[in-house]
Protein backbone atom coordinates (compact mmCIF):
# COMPACT_ATOMS: atom_id res chain seq x y z
CA UNK A 1 0.00 0.00 0.00
CA UNK A 2 1.04 3.50 -0.73
CA UNK A 3 -0.87 6.39 0.12
CA UNK A 4 -2.24 8.18 -2.45
CA UNK A 5 -2.48 11.63 -1.03
CA UNK A 6 -2.60 13.33 2.34
CA UNK A 7 -6.55 13.22 2.94
CA UNK A 8 -6.46 15.90 5.70
CA UNK A 9 -4.77 17.20 8.92
CA UNK A 10 -6.61 17.17 12.19
CA UNK A 11 -5.94 20.38 14.00
CA UNK A 12 -7.67 20.69 17.74
CA UNK A 13 -8.94 23.99 18.65
CA UNK A 14 -10.25 25.82 22.00
CA UNK A 15 -12.85 27.80 20.03
CA UNK A 16 -14.08 26.36 16.65
CA UNK A 17 -15.80 29.81 15.42
CA UNK A 18 -12.75 31.94 16.05
CA UNK A 19 -10.40 29.17 14.69
CA UNK A 20 -12.55 29.32 11.66
CA UNK A 21 -12.24 33.03 11.33
CA UNK A 22 -8.41 32.89 11.31
CA UNK A 23 -8.55 30.30 8.38
CA UNK A 24 -10.76 32.25 6.22
CA UNK A 25 -10.04 35.77 7.28
CA UNK A 26 -6.27 35.95 7.83
CA UNK A 27 -4.80 32.62 5.63
CA UNK A 28 -8.26 33.09 2.76
CA UNK A 29 -9.53 29.65 2.87
CA UNK A 30 -13.31 28.82 2.91
CA UNK A 31 -14.72 26.73 5.56
CA UNK A 32 -17.02 24.56 3.28
CA UNK A 33 -18.95 22.40 5.98
CA UNK A 34 -19.47 22.44 9.77
CA UNK A 35 -19.93 18.92 11.09
CA UNK A 36 -20.90 17.41 13.95
CA UNK A 37 -19.29 13.73 14.66
CA UNK A 38 -21.06 13.16 18.24
CA UNK A 39 -18.96 9.21 18.66
CA UNK A 40 -16.13 11.62 18.57
CA UNK A 41 -17.30 14.25 21.20
CA UNK A 42 -16.24 16.74 18.56
CA UNK A 43 -17.49 19.36 16.20
CA UNK A 44 -15.11 19.58 13.02
CA UNK A 45 -15.15 22.47 10.27
CA UNK A 46 -12.93 21.37 6.78
CA UNK A 47 -11.35 23.97 4.95
CA UNK A 48 -9.72 22.69 1.14
CA UNK A 49 -6.64 23.14 -0.01
CA UNK A 50 -4.82 21.61 -3.32
CA UNK A 51 -5.55 17.82 -2.59
CA UNK A 52 -5.65 17.77 1.21
CA UNK A 53 -8.49 19.46 3.84
CA UNK A 54 -7.87 20.80 7.03
CA UNK A 55 -10.03 19.58 9.58
CA UNK A 56 -10.40 21.77 12.73
CA UNK A 57 -11.53 20.24 15.95
CA UNK A 58 -13.32 21.67 18.57
CA UNK A 59 -14.40 19.03 21.81
CA UNK A 60 -18.07 18.88 22.85
CA UNK A 61 -16.83 16.61 25.84
CA UNK A 62 -13.89 17.41 28.15
CA UNK A 63 -13.99 14.13 28.35
CA UNK A 64 -13.57 13.32 24.50
CA UNK A 65 -10.36 12.82 22.81
CA UNK A 66 -9.93 15.74 21.34
CA UNK A 67 -10.84 17.44 25.42
CA UNK A 68 -8.08 15.22 26.94
CA UNK A 69 -5.72 16.21 24.15
CA UNK A 70 -5.94 20.07 24.47
CA UNK A 71 -5.87 19.43 28.50
CA UNK A 72 -2.22 17.74 28.05
CA UNK A 73 -1.06 19.86 25.07
CA UNK A 74 -3.10 22.59 23.77
CA UNK A 75 -4.23 23.48 20.94
CA UNK A 76 -2.50 22.63 17.63
CA UNK A 77 -1.75 19.60 15.12
CA UNK A 78 -3.69 16.38 16.15
CA UNK A 79 -3.44 14.24 13.28
CA UNK A 80 -2.37 13.37 10.19
CA UNK A 81 -4.83 11.38 7.68
CA UNK A 82 -3.53 9.31 4.60
CA UNK A 83 -6.08 8.33 2.28
CA UNK A 84 -5.27 4.62 0.82
CA UNK A 85 -6.96 2.32 -1.53
CA UNK A 86 -8.28 -1.01 -0.32
CA UNK A 87 -8.55 0.42 3.97
CA UNK A 88 -9.50 -3.82 5.23
CA UNK A 89 -5.74 -4.83 3.10
CA UNK A 90 -4.57 -2.14 4.37
CA UNK A 91 -4.94 -2.70 7.90
CA UNK A 92 -4.19 -6.08 7.75
CA UNK A 93 -0.59 -5.04 6.17
CA UNK A 94 0.54 -2.75 8.52
CA UNK A 95 -0.48 -4.88 11.85
CA UNK A 96 1.54 -7.61 10.02
CA UNK A 97 4.33 -5.22 9.53
CA UNK A 98 4.03 -4.47 13.59
CA UNK A 99 1.75 -1.30 13.93
CA UNK A 100 -0.43 -1.15 16.67
CA UNK A 101 -3.98 -0.70 15.60
CA UNK A 102 -6.83 1.45 17.69
CA UNK A 103 -9.24 0.48 14.88
CA UNK A 104 -9.02 -2.99 14.48
CA UNK A 105 -11.49 -2.89 11.31
CA UNK A 106 -12.34 0.62 9.38
CA UNK A 107 -15.46 2.64 10.60
CA UNK A 108 -17.57 5.62 10.17
CA UNK A 109 -15.53 8.79 9.52
CA UNK A 110 -16.65 12.72 9.06
CA UNK A 111 -17.77 13.07 5.19
CA UNK A 112 -18.82 9.63 5.06
CA UNK A 113 -15.65 8.12 4.77
CA UNK A 114 -14.05 4.46 5.81
CA UNK A 115 -11.54 5.42 8.41
CA UNK A 116 -9.08 3.74 11.24
CA UNK A 117 -6.52 5.17 13.47
CA UNK A 118 -3.12 3.80 13.48
CA UNK A 119 -1.60 4.22 17.36
CA UNK A 120 0.91 6.96 17.85
CA UNK A 121 3.47 4.61 19.99
CA UNK A 122 4.20 2.45 16.77
CA UNK A 123 4.20 5.27 14.14
CA UNK A 124 6.92 7.54 15.62
CA UNK A 125 5.09 9.87 17.48
CA UNK A 126 2.18 10.90 14.81
CA UNK A 127 -1.39 9.90 15.58
CA UNK A 128 -2.00 8.60 12.05
CA UNK A 129 -5.49 7.92 10.39
CA UNK A 130 -5.84 5.97 7.07
CA UNK A 131 -9.06 6.81 5.07
CA UNK A 132 -10.96 5.71 2.10
CA UNK A 133 -14.03 6.96 -0.08
CA UNK A 134 -16.97 3.96 0.26
CA UNK A 135 -17.70 2.35 -3.21
CA UNK A 136 -20.46 4.25 -4.48
CA UNK A 137 -23.88 2.46 -4.11
CA UNK B 1 -3.38 35.10 -0.47
CA UNK B 2 -4.88 31.57 -0.85
CA UNK B 3 -2.57 29.01 -0.10
CA UNK B 4 -2.62 26.58 -3.41
CA UNK B 5 -1.47 23.45 -1.36
CA UNK B 6 0.00 21.74 1.69
CA UNK B 7 3.97 22.17 0.40
CA UNK B 8 5.11 19.94 3.35
CA UNK B 9 3.97 18.47 6.93
CA UNK B 10 6.93 18.75 9.23
CA UNK B 11 7.30 15.98 11.95
CA UNK B 12 9.97 15.56 15.14
CA UNK B 13 11.26 12.19 15.40
CA UNK B 14 14.31 11.09 17.73
CA UNK B 15 15.86 8.58 15.42
CA UNK B 16 15.76 9.50 11.70
CA UNK B 17 16.74 5.95 10.44
CA UNK B 18 14.19 4.59 12.39
CA UNK B 19 11.41 6.82 11.32
CA UNK B 20 12.76 6.57 7.56
CA UNK B 21 12.11 2.67 7.79
CA UNK B 22 8.82 3.18 9.05
CA UNK B 23 7.44 5.28 6.34
CA UNK B 24 8.88 3.03 3.43
CA UNK B 25 8.50 -0.99 5.10
CA UNK B 26 5.07 0.23 6.66
CA UNK B 27 3.42 2.86 5.05
CA UNK B 28 4.95 2.25 1.51
CA UNK B 29 6.60 5.70 0.95
CA UNK B 30 10.03 6.29 -0.99
CA UNK B 31 12.54 8.83 0.93
CA UNK B 32 14.06 10.38 -1.76
CA UNK B 33 16.51 13.16 -0.26
CA UNK B 34 18.11 13.61 3.26
CA UNK B 35 18.93 17.12 3.67
CA UNK B 36 21.40 18.48 6.76
CA UNK B 37 20.17 22.33 7.85
CA UNK B 38 22.47 23.72 9.85
CA UNK B 39 20.88 26.65 10.84
CA UNK B 40 18.08 24.72 12.07
CA UNK B 41 20.04 22.19 13.82
CA UNK B 42 18.46 19.10 12.16
CA UNK B 43 18.65 16.63 9.34
CA UNK B 44 15.97 16.06 7.03
CA UNK B 45 14.18 13.35 5.49
CA UNK B 46 11.79 13.84 2.60
CA UNK B 47 9.28 11.47 0.87
CA UNK B 48 6.24 12.72 -1.41
CA UNK B 49 2.77 11.85 -1.30
CA UNK B 50 0.97 13.38 -3.58
CA UNK B 51 0.76 17.06 -3.91
CA UNK B 52 2.67 17.20 -0.39
CA UNK B 53 6.32 15.70 1.26
CA UNK B 54 6.49 14.54 4.71
CA UNK B 55 9.52 16.75 6.09
CA UNK B 56 10.66 13.81 9.00
CA UNK B 57 13.30 16.40 11.35
CA UNK B 58 16.29 14.94 13.67
CA UNK B 59 17.46 17.09 15.92
CA UNK B 60 21.44 17.45 15.45
CA UNK B 61 21.82 19.75 18.96
CA UNK B 62 19.63 18.98 21.91
CA UNK B 63 19.80 22.88 22.20
CA UNK B 64 17.89 23.08 18.51
CA UNK B 65 14.17 23.63 17.93
CA UNK B 66 13.62 20.46 17.61
CA UNK B 67 15.46 18.97 20.31
CA UNK B 68 13.67 21.17 22.51
CA UNK B 69 10.24 20.30 21.14
CA UNK B 70 10.73 16.77 21.60
CA UNK B 71 12.49 17.26 25.00
CA UNK B 72 8.86 18.99 26.13
CA UNK B 73 6.13 16.92 23.81
CA UNK B 74 7.75 14.08 22.01
CA UNK B 75 7.54 13.48 18.69
CA UNK B 76 5.19 14.06 16.48
CA UNK B 77 3.51 16.42 14.20
CA UNK B 78 6.06 20.17 14.03
CA UNK B 79 4.93 22.09 11.40
CA UNK B 80 2.21 22.52 8.56
CA UNK B 81 3.74 24.79 5.57
CA UNK B 82 1.43 25.89 3.10
CA UNK B 83 2.30 26.96 -0.39
CA UNK B 84 1.68 30.25 -1.46
CA UNK B 85 2.71 32.86 -4.08
CA UNK B 86 3.92 35.49 -3.04
CA UNK B 87 5.61 35.08 -0.13
CA UNK B 88 6.83 38.91 0.73
CA UNK B 89 3.27 40.39 0.28
CA UNK B 90 1.57 37.23 2.47
CA UNK B 91 3.85 37.85 4.94
CA UNK B 92 2.86 41.66 5.12
CA UNK B 93 -1.14 40.70 4.65
CA UNK B 94 -0.87 38.66 7.38
CA UNK B 95 0.92 40.65 9.68
CA UNK B 96 -1.50 43.45 8.80
CA UNK B 97 -4.00 40.98 9.64
CA UNK B 98 -2.67 40.46 13.58
CA UNK B 99 -0.49 37.17 13.04
CA UNK B 100 2.77 37.81 15.16
CA UNK B 101 5.81 36.51 12.50
CA UNK B 102 8.62 33.99 13.45
CA UNK B 103 10.27 35.38 10.18
CA UNK B 104 9.82 39.26 9.05
CA UNK B 105 11.38 38.29 5.81
CA UNK B 106 11.87 35.24 3.83
CA UNK B 107 14.79 33.30 4.52
CA UNK B 108 15.82 30.25 2.56
CA UNK B 109 14.51 26.61 3.87
CA UNK B 110 15.13 23.27 3.02
CA UNK B 111 14.90 22.23 -0.59
CA UNK B 112 15.76 25.88 -1.29
CA UNK B 113 12.40 27.18 -1.13
CA UNK B 114 12.00 30.52 0.52
CA UNK B 115 10.10 30.43 3.64
CA UNK B 116 8.89 32.36 6.66
CA UNK B 117 7.16 30.88 10.10
CA UNK B 118 4.18 32.41 11.81
CA UNK B 119 3.91 32.35 15.55
CA UNK B 120 1.91 29.36 16.97
CA UNK B 121 0.39 32.43 19.60
CA UNK B 122 -1.45 33.79 16.51
CA UNK B 123 -2.19 31.07 14.43
CA UNK B 124 -4.47 28.58 17.83
CA UNK B 125 -1.61 26.69 17.94
CA UNK B 126 -0.47 25.35 14.92
CA UNK B 127 3.57 26.39 13.95
CA UNK B 128 2.98 26.99 10.64
CA UNK B 129 4.99 27.90 7.51
CA UNK B 130 4.62 29.83 4.27
CA UNK B 131 6.89 28.69 1.38
CA UNK B 132 7.12 29.91 -1.94
CA UNK B 133 9.66 28.41 -4.96
CA UNK B 134 12.26 30.76 -5.76
CA UNK B 135 11.73 32.31 -9.75
CA UNK B 136 14.10 30.22 -12.11
CA UNK B 137 17.04 32.24 -12.47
Amino acid sequence: MIPTHIEHIGIAVKNLEEAIAYYEKVLGMDCYAIEEVQEQKVKTAFFQVGQTKIELLESTDPAGPIGKFIEKRGEGLHHLAFAVQGLEDTLATVAERGVRLIDKQPRKGAEGLNIAFLHPKSTYGTLTELCEKPAAE
